[in-house]
C-alpha cells in the first residue's frame, strides 16, 4: 500500500503489461532468454537483500507452466550460487528448449526437484522461503490442479502468524498466484506474500499488496517504454538488479544484531608488531572493496573531560604513528591542544572487524603539512581556506560564495597557500586492540600494550574477554 | 601475475575454453543469450567496482564480430543503466538475431554508435574507459582491418603513462585483443590493459597480465565442469556477479578520499527536535539496506582524560535519551563511573552521513536491564555471563569451554540469570550534530545545542563550517 508520503509509482494493467513484453521482445530486440535471466536474477537479488542465507537457506521454488515459472527456475539457479539450498516443485513442464535448458542447468547443480505428491502437506517445517512462481500477469480464471492445492498449502501457512511459530516467508514473483492481475485477492482468501517482486513495473494488483517487502526488478526498461506508459519507478542504486519500493518496515532496534560469522583471531597468527598487523588488516579491508577503508572515528576529550568524536581520514601510518590532517582551530584541534591524547577507531563492518588505537598526539612538522596540502585536489585545498572549521556559519551560501570566488582567483593554476592553522596531527600509539566479531557475542579481542621490558619499550599481547 | 602468497588459480588452454563453452551450451542447456547476458553483466559490474561513474563516465566499447563483441554490447547496456555514458564502435556486424537485438536495445537507449572513421586517432581526450571487446578465446593469427588499426590506437594510449597525463583506462574482455590466447603478448608490443575480466575461468595468457585489476565473471560454472577441469577459482562474495582475482594494488592512503555527492542538508528542511531528526535519518539508513544501522562508536574518557572508543549497538532511543547495554565492569563501564560523560558517533557511509551525540550518562533502572537481557538470544545471554568484559583471558578455549558448559546447564530452557554487573546506560543528549558529506569537502554540518531560553531548555540550530 503506497502511503501518501512516498514518491509516485506506476501500476500497469494486464493489457499494458502484455504490450510492454511484446515491445521488449519485438521491436526492442530482446530475447525471452535475456529478459528471463535478468528477471530471475532480480528475484534472487531481492530475496538476498532481506532473507539472508545464514537464516533462510532452504528455498522451495514452486514454478508454474509459463514465463513466471521460468523466472522462478532462473532465480533458483542464482540463489544456489548465492549460497542458498533451493528445491524445485515444477509439476507442469513445457518442452520448449529454454525451459528444458533451465531444468538441465539446475540438475547440473544437483538442485533437487520435488513432486507435488512428495511435498509435505504442511510446508512449514522443511523450508524457510517459498518462492511463488506459479502464475504471472497473463493469469486469469481459477487456478487448476495441482496449483489450486499448492496455493491452498501456502494459504494455510499464513495461519501460523497467530502462533508466532517461525513459518516460511512467501515471495511472489510479479503477481501473487491466484490473485486477479488488476483487482488483487477478490475474496481475501488467497496468498498473502511477505515479499512481492514486481518485474519491469508493478501491476495494478500490487496496490493491494500488504506485505512488508515490495521490490522492483528487471533493470532493462528503455526510455521509449517509460515515456509511452508514463512509468514512475524508483531508480536502481549502484549496480543493483533490484530496488525496494516504499519504506522498509520499522525495525525493532533492540532486536537489531548480526550474528557474526568470521575466521578466528588467534594469538599465534598475529604479528608481534601491531603496526604490521594493522597494515595486514588494512590491506584486507581494501581488498574487500570497502569504500573508505581509511575512515576512522577520532575521539578527543577537552580539559573538562568531555569526550567528542567525529570521522576523519587516515592519511598515513608507519612505525612513528598515525597521521591525519585538519584545521588546528577546529573543536578537535582545540581539544587536542588542551589534552594531547586521542583514540582512533576503525570499523570494517563487512569483515566484522574493529581496530582501536590510543596514545598521545602531537602536531607534525609544518613542512610535512605543506607537502601534503599541495598534494590534495585543488577543490579540497580551496575548501580548507574557506572553512573556519567548527565555527558558526550564517548560511550555506556564505561558504559557497567564498568558494566560487577563490576558485576564480586560483583558476590560473597558481599555488594555493596552505592556511596557517591547517596541518597534521600524529598519534603515537601506546595501545592497539584488534577485535574480530564472533557468533553469540564471544568476540576475539587481542590487545597490544606498550610496556617497559628491562628499560626498553616492548609490545605485550593479551586476550581480553569480549 | 600470481604471487606465491595468493590461493591457487586455474588457467584454461584455448581447447579447454572451447570445450567448456560447448558443454555449457550443449549438455548443460544454457543458451548463448543467457551466457552472454551474465558475461556482459560481469564486465559491467567489474568496471563499476573500480572505475566509478562520477570520474569515469565516458566509456567506449570497441566490439568485435564474435561473442566477445556481444559481451561488450551487453556490458555497454548495463553500464548505461549504471549511470555511465557508453559509446560503441562496432565495425564488423553479424546478422544473427541475438546481435541485431543487442544493437536495437542500445539504440533504444540512444547509446551512440561511432564508426572507425569518426573515432579520433587519439582516443585519450574523449573517453575515460575503453572496453576492448574485439577478440575472445577463439582468436588466432593476426588482427585484420580495422581491428589492427584500433589495437594500434589503444597501444598508443599507453605512451601517456610517462607524461602522467590522465589517459583512458583499458578494460579487456576475457583476452587482451591481439594477444595469443595461451602465450600472451609475444612481441610485447600489444595492448597492456589496466583491467582484465576473465570469463568462466582465466585463460593461459592471463598469466602474462600485469595490470592492477584482474576480475573473474560468469557466475554459472556448475560442479561437473569445475571438477572435470579441476578449476581453482575465487568464490564470489554475496550476490556479486564478479570477484577480484589476487590483491588490489597497494593504495596511496594519502590519496584515499571520496568526493561525496549528496542531497543538500538545509536549515529549513530539518526537524526542530533533534531526536525526531535522528529517527528520520535512522529510518533512511535502514531503508538503504545498511547491515548494522544501530552500530555506533561510543567514546568515553577516564579520570585522567584519556579517551577511548569502541563500537556498541544502540538498543533504543526516545526523548529521554539513547540506550545501550554492557558489562558495568568493562573499560567503558569504569570510564563512565569515573567520568559520566560520553559521545556517540553514527557513520552511515553509503549515505555520506554522520550523527554526533554528546551528553551526560547514567545507568538505566535495573528492571529495564532485566527485561532487555531476557529478550536477547539465549546464546548472547550466556555470552554475557561467560565474559568478564575487558578483563585479561588466558586463552580463547577458556571462554568457549565455559560457554559450552553453561549452554548445557541451561539447555533445559530455564531462565538464565542476568549478571549483576550487566545492564544499560542512557545518554541524555545536550548536543547533536548532523553531518552530510558534500563535494570538495564543503560538507553540511547542522549542530543542535541545548540552551536555556527564559528558564526552559530549548534546542538551537547552528550551521558549522565543514
Amino acid at each position: 500500500m503506497q502511503d501518501s508520503g512516498s514518491p509516485p509509482l506506476s501500476y500497469l494493467t494486464q493489457r499494458e503489461a502484455a504490450e510492454i513484453d511484446e515491445t521488449l521482445m519485438g521491436p526492442l530486440g530482446f530475447s525471452i532468454d535475456q529478459l528471463m535471466e535478468l528477471a530471475g536474477l532480480s528475484v534472487a537479488a531481492s530475496i538476498a537483500e532481506v532473507y539472508k542465507p545464514e537464516e533462510y537457506s532452504r528455498v522451495l521454488a514452486i514454478c508454474g507452466p509459463g514465463n513466471n515459472g521460468g523466472d522462478g527456475l532462473v532465480a533458483a539457479r542464482h540463489l544456489h550460487h548465492f549460497g542458498y539450498k533451493p528445491f524445485i516443485c515444477y509439476p507442469k513442464r513445457t518442452a520448449k528448449p529454454l525451459y528444458t535448458g533451465l531444468v538441465t542447468q539446475l540438475d547440473s547443480l544437483s538442485v533437487p526437484f520435488v513432486s507435488v505428491e512428495d511435498l509435505p502437506d504442511d510446508l512449514s517445517k522443511d523450508f524457510d522461503v517459498i518462492v511463488d512462481a506459479m502464475f504471472g500477469f497473463s493469469f486469469h480464471g481459477a487456478p487448476r490442479p495441482p496449483f489450486d492445492d499448492l496455493i491452498r498449502r501456502l494459504v494455510s501457512l499464513q495461519n501460523y502468524e497467530q502462533t508466532l511459530q517461525k513459518h516460511p516467508v512467501i515471495v511472489s514473483v510479479d503477481i501473487p498466484s491466484g490473485w486477479h492481475v488488476e483487482e488483487g485477492d477478490h475474496e481475501d482468501g488467497g496468498i498473502k506474500p511477505d515479499m512481492l517482486v514486481s518485474l519491469t513495473a508493478p501491476k495494478l494488483c500490487a496496490k493491494r499488496f500488504r506485505g512488508p517487502h515490495h521490490f522492483l526488478g528487471g533493470r532493462f526498461v528503455p526510455p521509449s517504454v517509460a515515456e509511452k506508459y508514463k512509468l514512475e519507478l524508483p531508480s536502481y542504486p549502484g549496480t543493483s538488479m533490484c530496488v525496494r519500493i516504499g519504506k522498509p518496515p520499522k525495525v525493532d532496534i533492540s532486536a537489531m544484531r548480526v550474528n557474526y560469522v568470521s575466521p578466528e583471531l588467534l594469538e599465534e597468527q598475529v604479528e608481534t608488531d601491531p603496526t604490521v598487523q594493522f597494515r595486514k588488516w588494512f590491506d584486507e579491508a581494501v581488498a574487500a572493496g570497502l569504500r573508505e577503508t581509511n575512515a576512522m572515528a577520532l575521539s578527543t576529550a577537552n580539559k573538562d573531560k568531555k569526550p567528542s568524536s567525529r570521522m576523519v581520514l587516515l592519511k598515513g601510518f608507519d612505525e612513528n604513528g598515525f597521521v591525519w590532517f585538519t584545521n588546528y582551530e577546529s573543536k578537535k584541534g582545540s581539544d587536542l591542544s588542551e589534552n594531547p591524547s586521542a583514540a582512533l577507531l576503525f570499523y570494517w563492518e563487512i569483515l566484522n572487524r574493529q581496530v582501536r588505537i590510543e596514545g598521545p598526539v602531537e602536531r607534525i612538522p609544518e613542512s610535512e603539512s605543506e607537502n601534503y596540502f599541495h598534494s590534495r585536489p585543488r577543490g579540497s585545498q580551496i575548501g580548507a581556506i574557506v572553512s573556519k572549521q567548527s565555527s558558526v556559519v550564517p548560511g550555506r551560501h556564505v561558504l559557497y560564495d567564498e568558494y566560487e570566488e577563490l576558485t576564480k582567483q586560483y583558476s590560473d593554476g597558481s599555488v594555493i597557500p596552505k592556511p596557517k592553522n591547517w596541518g597534521g596531527f600524529r598519534l603515537k600509539p601506546n595501545l592497539f586492540e584488534f577485535w574480530q566479531g564472533q557468533p553469540s557475542r564471544l568476540h576475539d579481542r587481542l590487545q597490544y600494550s606498550l610496556q617497559d621490558v628491562n628499560g626498553n619499550p616492548a609490545w605485550k599481547i593479551h586476550r581480553l574477554a569480549p
